[in-house]
């Protein structure tokens, strides 16, 4: 796949949710012969020839532990086997981010909402309203306590991710634990009564002591560590001044958009390392400073 | 406030982030003579004088069931207090809908955030990995277990809502559900693995039968019933056959933008009732309407 890709994007399967609200529905396509199950090692991606590994789907296998991802092109079923032990995992190890360049991008998409929904099955077998075990639903996209009856779904978290701008440049910063040098845009989760501009107009101001407003909206990106929606946005600082948030970012800087374009490029002497193509931090960068005017050459 | 704005957006409170992560910061606000709690009535809202009710933080208030919604612009802490029964309660009860034209707008998006806050954590006394016990930590934004150490976040829940566009009309829908002659925008949770994009497409696709590309987005507003983040967007239909998931939806047609706005004006031969301005649907419509040319006129 072209190493450019924004990484977890661009899935094909149908998600076919008329079967998976029909328990006969589901279990025939569980049963038909075409059906599929997709390889996983722990929550971690197997592949093979240049593909995630499918194979059949066990005689026996029941959608107590089989959750139905959806159709592929040729209207083949492909499942995913549940786990019970995931561990908290919130990390994308090694092999999810090699997997990026290595396999077709709607196969690393479909990787992400299987490694999403098998997480979120292994940190759910108990109903968090009255502590009685839950079982899988709809194939696999609910879960249902025998006790109360509650029904529970899997999780998706939305997270901003944004540059504040100011006079031709952006804020990018790095947090502690990060590799030297390697510094991306700010980003914090959605919380409970605010709106995505809101989200980012207090993320900013939060981590950076920068006030920001016109917050635009630039694009999307699911983030399956563990289920994460990434929303990239861009707002206008009213002044430069900086006042970080020292617990959570160790150093922020503005850089201008020939910084971010070396950055980009992975040039040696860019002001910083940019996150990978993967990342839409990357594609947010690169967003902005294609949009930037080149500055004037010494004939201009 | 305005009869015409958007519910549930605009809060005012500094949420303070860094006295919640701090114990001995968020238990001296507790404490603090300036300190007030937001009263509900279950999960409903109580107004006064035509703003919501506070009253002083008891003298024996625990952070166990205090959570800190921020600051007001007095610097004094604002909390809620946690209920244990808050049922299912996933629709806005007719007093949740009332103050959206009663009280000043950001006293509308702090009952939002409250009730999705008092609502999550009367649904999560237990926690999902093991079943047992959890408590609430950094001052109501989160829960750990008592016995495994996991710690659980509020939900937000991001819903797309969108209007599939056809050459100078939008297609809007009615669920089965809802009083005769009203319409809507189409919606849908977003799921694991997929971009605000992909699920416009998807959704769209599912309930109605049409292929839309070029999405776009619009605005975003929290729905605090119990915790959605409504996202809005605008597709750009194929063609406009309909093949509609009877399950779903009862009814939906292609609108052009006099009926929209007649609509929107409550109008009695408008073409269909529209939702009220409290909606983000209502602004989407607006949006949309907005920006379409008016028809030539005889004289034009
Ligand atoms: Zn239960
Ligand atoms: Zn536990």
């Amino acid at each position: 796949m072209p190493l450019e890709q924004l990484g977890y994007v661009g899935g094909r399967l149908d998600r076919a949710d008329h079967i998976r609200m029909n328990p006969d529905q589901a279990a025939q396509a569980l049963a038909s012969p075409g059906a599929r199950c997709l390889v996983l090692d722990g929550l971690d991606p197997v592949t093979q020839d240049g593909h995630l590994l499918m194979e059949p789907v066990a005689t026996d296998a029941s959608l107590d532990d089989h959750l139905l991802l959806g159709l592929d092109d040729e209207q083949r079923p492909v499942f995913v086997r549940l786990a019970q032990e995931v561990g908290s995992n919130f990390f994308p190890s090694p092999r999810s981010r090699a997997i990026v360049t290595e396999i077709p991008a709607d196969e690393v998409a479909l990787y992400g909402a299987a490694r999403s929904l098998v997480h979120w099955h292994g940190r759910h077998p108990f109903c968090s309203v009255c502590g009685s075990r839950t079982s899988p639903e709809k194939a696999g996209w609910a879960r249902r306590c025998g006790a109360c009856n509650a029904e529970h779904f899997p999780r998706v978290d939305p997270v901003v991710i944004m540059l504040a701008e100011h006079e031709g440049r952006v804020l990018v910063g790095r947090q502690h634990s990060w590799p030297e040098g390697f510094y991306s845009a700010l980003a914090g989760f959605v919380e409970p009564g605010e709106t995505i501009e809101e989200a980012v107009m207090r993320e900013i101001k939060e981590e950076a002591g920068v006030t920001v407003h016109a917050v635009r909206y630039v694009m999307s990106q699911p983030w399956p560590f563990p289920s994460s929606l990434m929303i990239a946005c861009i707002g206008q600082a009213n002044d430069d001044a900086l006042k970080l948030d020292e617990t959570e970012i160790q150093h922020a800087f503005w850089c201008d958009a020939a910084g971010v374009r070396a950055a980009l490029a992975g040039k040696a002497d860019a002001p910083f390392t940019a996150p990978p193509p993967m990342a839409v931090a990357h594609h947010l960068l690169k967003h902005w400073a294609d949009a930037q005017v080149a500055p004037p050459g010494p004939s201009a």
